[in-house]
């Protein structure tokens, strides 16, 4: 969008959308009471403790080399903030229970995770075709990534204990959930 | 901001402000139906059909020289939507009825319109030390402004106009309307 049509128009595309998500929300969903919450929990995850706050931490480097629990911390403010965001709003939405919206946010912490991490795997390994990006692009930029502190190995092993963990959560749902394990096992399966 | 931080800090701060805006509406007014009705108001006045969408047409230069109809309609969409904005939040939180609500709105958009113009006076006018900017930035750089079309005079003469038609639309709230009409009257006697 920067490229095409100037920097200007992109933050002003950004900001329009932004703005959209919250009317869709605000003006489409009964009872009110949950689209007002519904509109919180977007706004928090979109906001200075969720989404911008880790991508500041990202950009500022708020991170030792080598540091695990930083990298995480951040991941889980960037996408996984994102990631739960939608399966709670869907969750809200359908009018799930206190036990059923806990399950949701265990899988979306898990699964945004896992993801993230994958995500730096395919960058190691995978072919620019399949990725739809330069391969190497992060890690020639020197910044931190999973593989890069954890090894491919050991990576690989995390992400896949966090689906089982992610699918465990939402056995709850029985087959209802056929759709959450699929996504879950395609964001394993996206890296071989 | 960007001066002092950075353009991506600068981009990041405005993103988190507006997702703060929406997380105070949505989780900080009762009842829920209210907080619902506040947030899309807003999602509205920030979005694409107002201020973000006013703000690309100005980038664009939709209008031609001397089109004072479409400077208008561009500062109706950028400004305007936020000040109208303002207005109706205050209204609906105060449970104003349609008739007061409609009151707010044609105050709202003649003070946005108005302080558009006095604005655009003040550039030209105004010293340094009063309005806190470069005097004369905006004509500099040929942006079309409403002295640059209609003359100094006839533009205070209709920013006057637009205030009388502010003040006279909320008169109907009596002794209450006493800070909307000082604030109507601060934006003709900043210029002077």
């Amino acid at each position: 969008c920067h490229k095409e049509f100037g920097e200007a128009t992109a933050i002003l595309a950004g900001d329009a959308l932004l703005a959209l998500a919250f009317e869709v929300l605000a003006g489409g969903i009964e009872p009110p009471a949950t689209a007002a919450r519904c509109t919180a929990v977007l706004a928090q995850a979109a906001g200075p403790t969720a989404l911008v706050g880790g991508q500041a931490a990202d950009l500022a480097g708020e991170f030792e080399e080598g540091d695990i629990d930083a990298l995480m911390a951040i991941h889980r403010r960037k996408t996984g903030a994102i990631f739960l965001a939608a399966l709670q709003l869907g969750g809200l939405v359908a009018g799930a229970d206190d036990e059923q919206l806990a399950a949701l946010d265990i899988y979306g912490t898990r699964l945004g995770l896992a993801f993230q991490i994958t995500d730096d795997l395919l960058d190691v390994a995978g072919d620019e075709a399949t990725v739809g990006k330069r391969v190497g692009k992060d890690a020639g930029h020197g910044k931190i990534t999973f593989p890069s502190v954890l090894g491919v190995e050991e990576s690989t092993r995390h992400a896949e204990q966090l689906i089982d963990e992610a699918l465990e959560a939402v056995a709850i749902f029985g087959e209802k959930a056929v759709n959450l394990t699929a996504l879950g096992r395609f964001v394993l399966e996206r890296n071989r």
